[in-house]
């Protein structure tokens, strides 16, 4: 018997889960799925088995594949499980599983279009608490449509990359002028990003009955803030420069097929959407997640919290007739829940800097100081009871 | 001596402007440049005289071009100019120029990132007027950066597509809820993009004084507009559908090296922006655009009528450190100058549908109705005198 036969019952990327990624490997880069601490190869796999592999798994980014549609995804994910509960192919199977210290992890998919969301009541509150103290915290559009906006593809970084502070234009209200500097408020966001797959017509909306055939799978997503530079900019066309500089993703996608067991009905809506936004596929999921700040968990939103269902951020992006195309990435928007400790941004969590906390080594913290490390993490409950983590969000500062 | 030795002196296409696009050749999509009405295909020429042509020329967008930098477009340039005014190698230019009338025009860039700006303060202040009436028209921060936003690269297609109308949500002020339907105030914007060549590196950001090395050329650009679902959406993250589901670029992109003659002062800024966004290179540019609404022409709007340079818009997206990309697009808003004669979008042209104008029919016209035809053009001075077009961008609207 292998090890991958006998992984423990807690493992959190065993067979059940099985996301995949890309890695550099001895003649390039390439697709791989991850075994526990291991990657599995698989178009090496694949040619072994005489499927016919190409440029699907030899490929670096999961892009070709996304574009192959649900029905693929899922043969590919019950060869790969097969083929691994499998005893006979052992000896295949092990030649091409490399330990993960042994690997440097790429960026995994080739993001076409990002489009971050805005989906959490608590978040979007608290928010409008806080930059907006005269008026409703929720503006009057909040609770009809999936707030949204569209972000910088190619400054999405792969967990692991260090982010670099950025300089921008900042003044508070009482300034008599902006002035230009690294930022002083520099922030997290803790959100869940979903991967599309499959391209749609230009004028053909997807419509919500048909949006997961289009969402392949999820990252953690840190979208860096820079609060400072986005409070003076983003009246009235909205948030650049306080976003732009860095988002950082998981090297892993987990399948939407992994986590069929966490979804959960919505908090609830109300009032009823508009007919484009109801139906069996708004759902939520169950998957908890944590913030880690230089070691100490800070914060601990639950994704089953949010108001907006993927599948309805998905539906509302394309109904003007917007096509989505197979790496599209959208970002739920910060996950907070209804209590203080799961408060998914230092923006909400210190109250915009008055209500400071205090890490394991006794040292306070408001917002992000140079050399901080935040690292996310999230996990929900698979198919058999298992245990299914995404991949880990990691990001230090540096000045 | 050739057609193209002796092309009139109004021709605006002539061998002072020499737009590069792609175009489905025998062979498949490559990139040519246009030559009064026909288009030289770039790749097979290059092969004829013996030079090094491969993935750059004969490739489907000019992503592989516009990497190469400053120096190489010069070079190709200086090597097109010379090779179209030689004599001795007519026979190897005429066998590589094809009749426009006999081919399809494709996206000239794969584009990146697309960024618009919103860098007139004609058309900031009428439309701040038109959509905050009891605010200041211009926001604190308008004179301090160039405003702008993430758009959607998905869905910019070609002059010449045809574009669906819009459905989405829409809510008067009035009305108690919002509605879904088709948009009732479509609307175009009068823009030039510029095209990006180049990468940098995150944490990176490039100077004002290097910004015209990272950018190539020009299109003119119609940044389609559903006034309507922009209105109800947009507060607090910015516009989103009502501006996703198409916006149109001309099929040539004009070098930026073909407008050297057209380089003008600022109107003026004040107050004196921050450092970053000083220094020479800050300049405007004298290019006169038109609007045709079903053949009647409705606006004239000069490009030196904006505030900002596209090198301050370039300086200022990449400050905070977010890298830079080829292929990447930026608008630079709707271009509108001080008189009613001189905006670039209905909104404003209409202010906001009360003033209908009447086209040379004599049917009146508030916003876009189906089957309406915009054409955009635009042309500018260039060197001895001559005339440089930009590529029109056109597009009908589909029901």
């Amino acid at each position: 018997m292998s090890w991958w036969h006998d992984l423990p019952a807690d493992e959190a990327f065993g067979l059940e889960n099985l996301p995949y990624g890309v890695a550099d490997l001895p003649g390039g880069p390439r697709v791989v799925v991850r075994v526990a601490d291991h990657a599995l190869d698989i178009a090496g796999l694949a040619e072994r088995a005489g499927m016919e592999s190409g440029r699907v798994w030899d490929s670096p980014s999961l892009n070709a594949f996304l574009d192959q549609g649900p029905e693929a995804w899922a043969a590919a994910r019950a060869w790969l499980q097969e083929t691994l509960r499998g005893t006979e192919r052992d000896d295949c199977v092990a030649t091409h599983l490399h330990p993960l210290a042994d690997l440097t992890l790429r960026l995994p998919i080739d993001v076409a279009d990002y489009v971050d969301f805005y989906a959490s009541e608590h978040h979007a509150t608290n928010v409008g608490r806080i930059f907006r103290p005269d008026s409703e915290p929720l503006t009057p559009n909040w609770k009809h449509l999936p707030i949204g906006y569209h972000g910088r593809s190619g400054t999405i970084v792969v967990s692991g990359t260090d982010i670099a502070r950025p300089s921008g234009q900042r003044k508070a209200p009482a300034d008599p002028a902006p002035t230009f500097g690294p930022s002083r408020r520099l922030d997290i966001e803790c959100e869940l990003g979903f991967v599309v797959g499959g391209a749609s017509m230009i004028g053909e909306p997807v419509p919500l009955d048909h949006a997961w055939d289009h969402i392949f799978g999820v990252v953690l997503l840190n979208d860096w803030s820079a609060r400072d530079i986005q409070a003076w900019e983003y009246v009235p066309l909205g948030p650049f420069l306080g976003k732009s500089f860095a988002t950082s993703i998981s090297a892993w996608v987990v399948p939407m097929a992994a986590l069929a067991s966490a979804r959960v009905a919505l908090p609830g809506q109300d009032p009823v959407p508009l007919p484009y936004l109801r139906g069996d596929a708004a759902y939520g999921l169950e998957i908890a997640c944590e913030v880690d700040w230089n070691g100490t968990v800070v914060s601990r939103p639950n994704y089953r919290d949010m108001y907006w269902s993927p599948a309805q951020m998905l539906a509302h992006l394309s109904v003007n007739g917007a096509s989505i195309r197979s790496g599209d990435l959208f970002g739920s928007g910060t996950i907070s829940g209804p209590e203080k400790e799961s408060r998914g941004c230092f923006l909400e969590l210190t109250w915009s800097g008055q209500e400071p906390v205090t890490l394991a080594d006794g040292s306070p913290r408001t917002f992000l100081e140079d050399g901080d490390r935040i690292v996310l993490r999230a996990s929900a409950t698979g198919a058999n009871g298992s245990r299914i983590a995404l991949g880990e969000c990691a990001g230090t500062i540096r000045p």
